[in-house]
């Protein structure tokens, strides 16, 4: 088998076998496969596409090319959450506990962070002693003991992808649905749980722009994961403005211990109720109402609290913290955006929210950055709000004082003003079964 | 400027400016653009085509990556061919001493063979003392005394070409018309000719396979060539069969000296007045009709031959083996193809008739093999003869008699007999100027 047929094949918009997508795959990884041809194929794969064959068995090849986790340790059905990624996003921190106080397995094994903000991982450091490095056997007694646990991706899972991403990042191709959707579900794969909610975000802050495409993206997802054995549903979520009130890690970890007392962003609050109600109702709790109603619950009788304490203490973090947010180190200075207009805010640019908590410390440009768990902003209005002139708008956080005025004239420039009352998000734009 | 904002361009079919161009050939050959970044352009370029203008730019960002040659030093009009390649064509062997001996100056660089036999410098180094490497000023001094010299191509004329084509031919992305003409045309532009002739070769035995493909390359090759300032014309020649009787590199030079003895192939005697006839042309010789017959003139009076052989012992070459063509060395063994059928021959695949050469020792299939000068094909029947059973259709000559089975099959396979008579070929099949 030649890499030159498989390039010229997919060029000339033929179908890919298993055995073609299977060598292409291993010899990448083995590099007797070079970046050049590679880069080929994903240009060829762009323009002329993947069947659902092809990309499950893309998927599949790429799951299998490291190291696999077996969860078979764990009792019970294990579910896992995946997001698209968007500004703001910590539903991880609320939703696994509540799952998991219900009695669903939650076993994550989650990614740092290279954009606006941290990863999961990230957010969950800035807690006092909190490691995300943890034996697997340790990780497996956590989980049966506590129902959940969040830990560092290994390093070898699914590198296939890893060395894929890199390249399409500097090739032109990573817009591109099966692509995308291979990249995602081989690490979903590879991480051993039996059912799968993803949560596609849709807007400015997000990756996909639009509700069509954030539907044909979930579309995709959800097909190949069933294709592969896996229970799935997506929900496609608003993005259009950053979820919640806070972007930043601490600043993060505070907005989730809020919601898991039942005094935070109501908007954020329904879609953690969402996201969950589904993982339990794919895990067979019941249907989605009664699910539903179980998450809310979970909330009211602190049962979900509860739970990401005993999680932090079990991996080793201060969980007073969490009793006490302000026990959280705070930022050394404080700035106010201060708006420069009245009216009613009609769209806030999530993007360049982001953009600005990078600018402030709280995310990494590169790999190799030091993040600042303290950074980020605080959002004192949202769309829909009305604002006068000198109005507090947002609250920047940073350790560097000399960031402020960048920041500051970004999230000046990302708001959208309007004389007329403006309508509310739709929080959840769809679901995907 | 970022290359990676220029691939993205490209696959999203826009046109990518001049300083686009130039900013990719000239980090393409310093190395700073990886060939990943180069591989997935050339893909996008493959499926979204390049404009005239874009063409045009990247032949010349391509022709001045490196060495040019300024034929200044020449007195007169420089014409050049360029043939698209074929099984055995050795046009150039001919028509650059019919043009020379009609006071028109063919300074010529070629290239050695990668495929079926040796390229035209291969074939002349089949002449015992041939010398292709020769001084610049030498080269000058030759030309502006016998009218042609034809030397090995400068390590470094147009290096992204070569760098780009040897990308090319392991990404599939070789058969995409702006990339051939930019590749052919930049080389062309970097040897200084004032005017150039094209030979498209059309069928079986080239790259062009059918008619439709040929005339577009070749009118997109004479427009990007009248774009940067030379006078151009195309032929469209027949390559469904091999061109002559002989297909090798001492071989076919020994066709050449028959044809410029006036006994050679009648076909491959007429492309070769034709070719000429439109190098003369374009040189202001006179009308097309003029010109063909100045040609032939020189062929009847010898001064084609006698030119050859000035040609040959100016760069060091023993001429005595032109006059006496039996001085050339024989290979050890000759075999006879026998017919197993009877019948007029249809059609012969010119291409498997190559192959079938390089089996038997004539070319390289790697760059580093060495060329048998003595080994090739002549062929004693053509498309339009009536063959017997147990008739010679074709004598393999090797020194390696352990390749003749294989050879002789492939000669076997490639005719198509037919109990009806058969049209014979047309040779020319379109002119484009």
């Amino acid at each position: 088998m030649l890499m030159y047929d498989i390039i010229k094949k997919k060029r000339d918009n033929q179908s890919l076998s298993k055995e073609e997508i299977d060598f292409f795959v291993k010899g990448y990884v083995d590099k007797t496969i070079p970046d050049y041809q590679a880069a080929a194929l994903m240009m060829a794969i762009f323009f002329n596409g993947m069947t659902d064959d092809e990309t499950v068995n893309l998927t599949l090849a790429m799951s299998k090319s490291g190291d696999t986790v077996d969860l078979s340790g764990i009792s019970g059905i294990k579910v896992d959450k995946h997001s698209t990624g968007g500004v703001g996003d910590k539903t991880t921190l609320i939703i696994a506990p509540i799952v998991a106080s219900l009695g669903v397995k939650v076993a994550k094994m989650s990614g740092r962070g290279l954009g606006h903000t941290g990863g999961t991982i990230d957010k969950l450091e800035s807690i006092k002693g909190f490691k995300t490095t943890i034996e697997k056997e340790k990780f497996f007694e956590i989980v049966n003991k506590i129902g959940v646990s969040v830990i560092g991706q290994s390093g070898n899972l699914a590198p296939a992808d890893k060395m894929l991403y890199a390249l399409r990042d500097v090739t032109a191709t990573v817009d591109c649905i099966p692509l995308i959707v291979s990249s995602i579900m081989s690490k979903k794969l590879a991480s051993g749980s039996d059912a799968i909610v993803l949560d596609v975000k849709c807007g400015s802050g997000a990756f996909m722009k639009n509700l069509q495409d954030a539907k044909t993206l979930a579309k995709s997802m959800v097909n190949i994961g069933k294709m592969a054995g896996k229970k799935m549903v997506a929900l496609i979520t608003d993005m259009s403005v950053p979820l919640g009130t806070a972007i930043g890690n601490s600043l993060e970890i505070i907005e989730a211990v809020d919601i898991l007392n039942g005094c935070g962003d109501k908007k954020l609050t329904e879609v953690c109720i969402e996201l969950s109600a589904n993982m339990l109702y794919l895990s067979g709790k019941g249907d989605l109402e009664l699910c539903k109603d179980l998450a809310r619950q979970s909330i009211l009788d602190k049962s979900a609290f509860n739970t990401f304490c005993l999680m932090v203490e079990s991996q080793g973090g201060d969980s007073n913290c969490l009793r006490d947010t302000n026990l959280f180190t705070k930022s050394a200075y404080r700035y106010e955006v201060l708006s420069k207009n009245n009216g009613y805010i009609k769209a806030i640019n999530a993007e360049k929210y982001g953009m600005a908590s990078l600018i402030l410390g709280a995310g990494r440009a590169k790999k190799e950055d030091d993040i600042d768990y303290s950074a980020g902003i605080i959002m004192n209005k949202t769309v829909g709000d009305y604002v006068k002139v000198g109005e507090c708008i947002a609250t920047l956080h940073t350790n560097q004082s000399e960031r402020f005025n960048e920041a500051n004239k970004l999230v000046l420039s990302s708001i959208e003003f309007s004389d007329k009352k403006v309508a509310e998000n739709t929080v959840i734009l769809d679901r995907i079964v």
